[in-house]
């Protein structure tokens, strides 16, 4: 099963089951089916955990010769009251825990929308938020991964909507504990991606594949597979291997025709694809 | 049926009836509607056209005591052959002598999406395609006005995404016969949407307002009334009117839930919401 141009593959377990959805596999069939297909590297959302301990998940992903490349997710640090925020602040630090227990030193942000239509207000929330969680981050040895979100997330999911924002953000923070995560469907768009992935220099710590289809069906479920869309997606590696990035390359696919398709079948077509619209050749 | 207050408004008529609704208020009905309510400007599709004369239509506006604040759409550019770009121009030619005969000097430009994977490329194919269209635009006294779109509109629609895009476009152009038109409902999530304002000064030939309703329920089709959703309209207002903006404000919303209202009930709203959302006070 051992396959070198694999190495990079990490499979986020939302690509072959929607975080919503009762029953179908949980995440040691999924660390099975990895396995199976010679994809070393896999990336669970913290719902899991209510099926799977994490104790249990950690040993499984060992036991496979597979690692875990990051843990989606923490972020939506903007609400309403000074007690809200707070108690989103407490579920990072829990989540920064849960990363830690699991065995992968990142974890992923998505940061959060809107507070009472006040853009600028709900990015200071963003920053403090973080600012709160950095110092448990630390102490656990955990990086926190900001991934800008698409502009059309910005209302009710991500306030960070370009990477240069993430940048900044992350710049002022000025920590070695906190950084970046680029995922191709969020940025690709973007005028200044070239500038702004020369900016993460030092502090990338994922990239995340998929592409967009044309037209687009749903906001939340219509991404698409790679080679599906309109996204140049190798070019988006080179510029990101560029800056120094050599870690996982991490699938995460929305997509309710692949969700209705076998575990099995969605992770050979992951594997046919990432060789041949991601890796050169 | 004067009233200051809406001196300024404009009525863009998608906002009354889906372009692909066989049958409704033709733009006749819409100019009447318009009057009855003490809306002074109008903003009309080249779709209309094929339903109305653009003599009848331009007379019909004139006899109102009205005016038409722009002329939607040119565009469209990006081509994968160059008799096809060349199409697309002459296209665009014959929409700056519809704007003309229409009475305005605004046609707005929706660019063109991504053609190939190639998004530079895509991006060029729309500069030089306006700059094919200038000369002509200038005979005619019609100002090309560059609306960049959501990104999330960037594949299929329009690789100007942001309006600093937009901005950097216009320089590079270098003409008084372009510009950049702002409808806020594409720009309000950006992080440099001030400073990208700024840099209209002398060039910004159009705002237009709506909102951005949470959750996004439909992708083309789920824009929101002013108010109803998340962006600070006076705010955006304001800084227009910083870099000496004066002229007409366009309400233009693709909503499923208003086309299925009356005509004069949605434009009844539209007056009430400008009045409270966009206007101080």
């Amino acid at each position: 099963m051992s396959d070198s141009s694999l190495e990079r593959l990490s499979l986020n377990t939302a690509t072959v089951r929607p975080l919503d959805r009762v029953g179908g596999p949980d995440l040691i069939a999924m660390v099975d089916a990895c396995a199976r297909a010679g994809v070393p590297w896999i990336a669970p959302w913290r719902q899991q955990f209510a099926e799977v301990p994490i104790s249990i998940a950690a040993r499984a992903v060992r036991d496979a010769g597979m690692r875990v490349s990051s843990l989606c997710r923490g972020g939506f640090f903007p609400a309403a009251t000074a007690a809200e925020r707070q108690s989103r602040v407490d579920d990072n630090l829990r989540a920064v825990d849960e990363a830690a227990e699991l065995g992968t030193d990142v974890l992923v942000l998505v940061c959060g929308g809107v507070v009472g239509k006040d853009l600028p207000g709900s990015r200071q929330m963003v920053e403090d938020g973080i600012a709160a969680v950095l110092p448990h981050a630390a102490e656990r040895g955990v990086r926190l991964g900001i991934e800008p979100l698409h502009p059309m997330f910005a209302a009710d999911r991500s306030v960070i909507a370009t990477l240069g924002e993430a940048d900044a953000l992350t710049a002022r923070l000025d920590s070695p504990w906190v950084g970046a995560v680029v995922d191709v469907y969020h940025v690709w768009w973007d005028p200044e991606v070239d500038a702004a992935i020369e900016a993460t220099r030092g502090h990338l710590l994922g990239f995340h594949v998929n592409d967009w289809i044309v037209p687009l069906l749903d906001v939340l479920a219509g991404r698409g597979m790679m080679g599906d869309g309109v996204i140049d997606l190798k070019r988006l590696r080179r510029a990101v291997e560029a800056v120094g990035y050599d870690g996982p390359i991490e699938v995460e696919i929305f997509n309710q025709s692949l969700w209705e398709r076998p575990m099995d079948e969605v992770i050979a077509l992951m594997a046919e694809r990432y060789r041949k619209t991601v890796l050169e050749g």
